[in-house]
């Protein structure tokens, strides 16, 4: 196949939050050499829970790409146990946020590692190795940076927010405490002035607490801009809803429009110059040549990713969509 | 039974470490209105691992009391899993220190409890309550005391000594990091001066590792000294070795005969007339005329405790031994 030969010597740097963007990331790892899938991921969700530092996209990715992920809970590793859980119970202990047994360890792995003087970057790439994933993951930034969503019940961590709280209050708007004084992982810079991947592929993750998170590191998205690959996004809104997660309640509460041309237009104002192409889902076809008047190519295909092929699928699809980019 | 109707009313206080204090108390609580049996023990061996606060002497007194403990095992919980430390195996992180799934719970359930500003003393309240405790367990300090070995090895921390070691270096003493601006939980010496326990009974546990670090705080060896309850030791030797633990090394080590008048003039030398009474062993009965030449009443029994039984005889020699002192 075309595509076959034609990724033996792309890198790609995909930015990904949780769930959605590690689905892509795994159908993107099996079209591409493993090493030369980049991957950077939102650690805006990080947060301390039971002594321990946990990072639930970084997490979803590792475990996706090392094929653990229990897919029809849609979070944390399949063949899971809850015995900690279960006796934390009888305790009166913390049990909102279900930390299963195996998932404990990860989080025990990267906390040690912390402590000890590591950092986050390193950490990744360590439990990444044992894991076996040839995949380079990348921790969006060394320093820390706190998701917080601004609510109608007034400010809310994260977790609180989406795991707590169910994402059932009224979303005004959200900000990333923390974020003016972090930087980028300077590996992911080096990267887009040095090796130049072939693309940057943004995820079709949450806009507003997955990918901003990244995308608003001091000097993150200009570097992307000012990169020679192209930056094409995928649309996690399809036939307006969002295929998982409070994407569309979001937009919503924002008062913006539930659609895929909405996300083109909130990262085409946030981000002007940035993506170069955008790829739609075949029900939202009507609404390409919007999506076109605001300078992007737009790409349609059928972005829904149920199995394995499904991922396989789209990722090809978006890799030929950047050769023609060419 | 004269015991049983004699100890309706009886308040006792014990001074424990792990395992040899925790059968003496599980004896003595069978003996005793539960709420009427108070539990001062060792926090010196506390640590962070793993993120965790872990208290292993307090967990050894609440899984024994709430009759879970591994009796085989000699530590942890009976009908343990061990998923978590499995796959942090897996992953390459810190498995000396062994814990097992529902033994980490109580760890998450402490560590939470104080990162949210509880004391010590009152998350081991908690902790008993959860369990079905009906026994009063004191941690003998609100505040951090650790204990640190000295050894041919340099100073190490108890836990590497003890677990990561396994008591293999050659002692040369001991100090308590912290002590001097350590208080006792206040409860125990307002017991002292108000409640006035029947009696105080020092269990058969270390008695450089587990009892001096209770002793040794300011204030708490006088206060058991000047109470109107006489203080009864039970001998952690017998016929000339350690029932459990480091004890027998450690007296080697730092050249005191093993046996157990040692530890009598030990604690005499130590802590001036405090001791009333000593319990020894059948098997150190030539021992009884040296140890009463130190002024202390001696008691002589089967100290061993292999079973519910041996237990209960035990304490219930000693309540009686408590009732000869009045």
């Amino acid at each position: 196949m075309a595509t076959e030969k034609m990724t033996e010597n792309v890198s790609i740097l995909a930015i990904s939050g949780g769930v959605g963007g590690a689905k892509l990331c795994l159908g993107l790892s099996d079209e591409l050499v493993g090493s030369n899938l980049h991957i950077v991921v939102n650690t805006g969700d990080d947060f301390r829970h039971l002594g321990l530092h946990i990072s639930p996209d970084i997490d979803t990715l590792l475990y996706t790409l090392s094929e653990r992920n229990n897919v029809e809970q849609g979070w944390g590793l399949r063949d899971e146990s809850w015995n900690v859980m279960s006796e934390l119970e009888n305790l009166g202990g913390d049990t909102w946020f279900r930390l299963g047994d195996k998932d404990l360890a990860t989080h025990f792995g990267r906390t040690t590692a912390l402590a000890k003087g590591a950092g986050l970057c390193s950490v990744v790439d360590l439990l990444a190795t044992r894991m076996g994933i040839a995949n380079k993951i990348y921790s969006m930034s060394e320093n820390s940076v706190q998701t917080i969503v601004s609510t109608d019940e007034g400010e809310l961590a994260f977790q609180d927010y989406f795991v707590r709280l169910q994402c059932q209050p009224v979303v005004t708007g959200f900000r990333f405490e923390g974020i003016d004084a972090a930087q980028p992982d300077p590996a992911i810079l080096q990267l887009l002035k040095q090796q130049s991947p072939f693309a940057t592929i943004i995820c079709p993750s949450n806009p507003f607490v997955s990918i901003d998170p990244i995308l608003q590191l001091p000097g993150m998205w200009q570097a992307l801009r000012d990169s020679s690959a192209p930056v094409i996004a995928v649309s996690p809104i399809v036939d307006g809803v969002a295929v998982k997660g409070p994407a569309a309640k979001m937009m919503k509460e924002l008062d913006m429009p539930v659609n895929s041309l909405a996300v083109a237009e909130y990262y085409c104002d946030r981000y002007p110059d940035l993506l170069s192409g955008f790829v739609i889902d075949n029900s939202d076809v009507a609404l390409a040549d919007a999506i076109r008047s605001l300078g992007v190519d737009v790409y349609i295909t059928n972005t829904i990713m149920h199995n394995r092929q499904d991922k396989q699928r789209l990722a090809q699809f978006i890799l030929q969509a950047v050769v023609c980019q060419e």
